[in-house]
């Protein structure tokens, strides 16, 4: 398939139609209304900005998540616009009908609206970069820029944001550490076009600098500490956000993700196909199977969560999954990777694929050397001990199963957890080379490595 | 039992009587007159020296080898020396009956006459350090030093000698690097009793340098230079030679002998018993016990070695083991230790205590970093390949079985192997948990940790 007839496919899928458009219009206006009205109700001071991909019309079709944040004058006290914020945001919320509190650096109203997801936040009425006084302030100032520079572009920023989404590498949140909306629209009001993006997958990385506001020239002591900082943290990419020299829009890009898009790109240039925008569903293969291919062994574990969002979640499954990982491995276990998530509403599963489930009886454990205080004692308190060069070794009788290795490693607090989790995954079920059946399809894509292999 | 009981009991043991003693005179006053006879018959100019415990009167009952040294003029040339040497010491060899030709830095002849093992070995007639030419020249002077210092106290080099065998620290053979019969008279004659050596272990250990003939007034820069050398390579006592400021006397003893002699001196002067000095004979349990009872794995390779003596060929074996333990590690198998020795006249062993029989059927294979050419080729070689950070992985078959892997390490030659081994190794029998009948002993002593182990 030529290149060309794929993205006009795509974009047949991707671009809003006319009836939707007009949705959505329509869906804004009212929006704007009920907030202006129940501002002036409350007499509160605030000015409705519609932000995100719906205000900078770079939306996907059927996708239409409206973020309306509810600006307040630069001089009120920072307690005030959280308070008048969120009951604003209460009150346009039961107009609309039903909502839910939830919480970033502020509380803030998520509600529901003719079927659409409607974010109500509040910030500040922020000029330029020297007013951000709060994480979400710049959103406005994105939705300016992006607005005054797209150029047109918008339905290569849509082919963009639906490639990366279909190779698994688009969204910023910290558990996905991929391309985010903004990022996309920057690179393509960059680079001209969603190909032209691509053909600079390997340029972009050695660049490594992207500056589409100049601010290298207006700003060069701020800019440049921000690369510093950047490339001194050795992020992929540098990409100084046109509305403030202190940030790296990239901030959030992993390697592995812009990995992803640096092969998919070259292998789409080559192969174009609407595969790589539209994966067809992994068909979930036989984890059992898998196991036995390779040799290896799976051990689950199924815990309660406390409520918490994905944000706040997602982190402290990595962190415990690779306290686990280390514990293990210092245990002489081989563990080739691991898999997390939710499990139900309420539960979450850790996953740890095992060179082996059964361990020799004995450990080798090193002592210090010999001719210290700490040597007599360790010569003294073990029974079979012996020297290579200076150091002490002893033999020391240790659990065989890994079920046991984890239970005492988990007992004595030798496994780092993430901070709410360490109650609830003490007392977590364990399953070895068995999950339940909703499972089976997440043990698959994990074991085959379908869910994180670049290719299979 | 007292510490004076003991000693006098093993004196008993150890201490030549009137009639062994008469023995050993006769003999050497024989050797010494059949040595001048053929040197004279054979027009060669030499003076017959006995060197070695014999000489110095520290030999332990029925401990009788023979050192005599032919000792040519120092303008002797080296060539001639070797070959007046040879031809000098086959004579007598054959005047005394049996002979053979063994090989050190130059070939000497080791006959047996009336039962006792008799080494003619050919040397220079050094009269000091500056003199000396071979390797072996020293040990005139040597001989001279002790006899000159001993005052008396050959019995507590005996003792000392006898305490050092009991616990396996005797012998300054490359494969023992324990204490040497010239270091353990250094000893006493520096510290003045077998008793106060054994009191001093810890002590002699943290004062590093020994200088008896107190070098390091007399050639400060040598001795210094000596001291230097010996300290950078982390060697546990540098005692200066009393006889040559450029050598270490100590050089050969491994930190591990001495730190057995560090802990049985201690547990000696607490509890003396007979058992330091003459171990009861290991009973030699059961090698499967110990496996089952570790839960770890016996790989031993029996091969044909050339002929070779224990000098030259236990530090190949010693180099081959330690090549599979590095090799087998890196195939992520838990290498708990390794022994090797001779196996009948032609034979020899290398065992490998091993955590498994089975690995996984993949490994994960690192590969370079995703932006570089060989990142591309990685990418496009191997099958199911993925992130982590900037670094590429796959996925790899392997062999399962240890033997399987270690079959294909040979082929691949990625062993380290002793160099007049490797072909011989290449074609080694392989017995995994089971050993030939004459092995079983030693199968034991090694997995239970009796062979090397300071306590069990």
């Amino acid at each position: 398939m030529k290149l060309e007839a794929v993205i006009s496919e795509v974009l047949q899928k991707i671009v809003p139609t006319e009836d939707e458009r007009a949705f959505v219009r329509e869906l804004m206006g009212e929006l704007e209304e009920i907030a202006r009205e129940k501002a002036e109700e409350l007499g509160i001071d605030v000015k409705p900005y519609f932000v995100g991909s719906l205000a900078k019309d770079t939306y996907l079709a059927g996708d239409h998540d409206v973020d309306l944040f509810l600006a307040f004058p630069l001089d009120t006290p920072l307690e005030e616009v959280r308070e008048k914020g969120l009951e604003l945001g209460k009150e346009i919320g039961k107009t609309l009908g039903e909502y839910e509190i939830a919480y970033a650096e502020h509380p803030y109203v998520r509600a529901k609206y003719r079927g659409v997801k409607v974010d109500l936040v509040p910030c500040y009425d922020v000029r330029d970069w020297k007013d951000v006084r709060t994480a979400v302030d710049r959103s406005i100032l994105h939705t300016k820029w992006v607005n005054e520079n797209i150029n047109g572009k918008n339905n290569e920023v849509r082919l963009l944001k639906r490639f990366l989404k279909g190779i698994a590498a688009y969204g910023s949140e910290i558990y996905v550490r991929g391309f985010s909306g903004y990022l996309s629209e920057i690179l393509v009001i960059k680079y001209g076009s969603f190909a032209e993006v691509l053909e600079k997958a390997d340029f972009i990385l050695r660049q490594k600098v992207i500056d589409p506001a100049g601010w290298l020239k207006r700003e060069p002591e701020i800019a440049m500490k921000t690369v510093k900082r950047e490339v001194e943290e050795d992020k992929p990419l540098v990409v100084i956000d046109p509305v403030d020299p202190r940030r790296n829009v990239a901030a959030n890009l992993s390697w592995e993700k812009y990995g992803r898009f640096y092969f998919k790109a070259d292998e789409f240039l080559r192969r174009p196909s609407l595969e790589f925008f539209f994966p067809t569903g992994k068909t979930g293969g036989d984890y059992l199977a898998e196991l036995r291919r390779k040799g290896t062994h799976l051990i689950t574990l199924l815990f309660d969560v406390p409520e918490m969002v994905d944000d706040l979640l997602f982190p402290q499954l990595e962190r415990s999954a690779r306290g686990f990982e280390k514990a293990l491995s210092r245990e002489g276990f081989g563990v080739f990777g691991w898999n997390a998530g939710r499990y139900g509403a309420e539960k979450a599963f850790i996953m740890l694929e095992i060179d082996r489930i059964d361990r020799p009886r004995v450990k080798i454990h090193p002592g210090p050397e010999f001719f210290t205080e700490r040597g007599r004692d360790f010569y003294r308190k073990n029974e079979r001990v012996w020297l290579v060069g200076k150091r002490l070794y002893a033999e020391k009788r240790v659990k065989e199963n890994i079920i046991d290795v984890i239970r005492e490693l988990l007992e004595k607090n030798q496994v780092a957890l993430g901070k709410n989790l360490r109650e609830t995954i003490r007392a977590a079920e364990m399953l070895v080379d068995y999950v339940p059946r909703s499972l089976e399809n997440e043990a698959y894509l994990f074991l085959s490595r379908e869910k994180d292999g670049l290719k299979q």
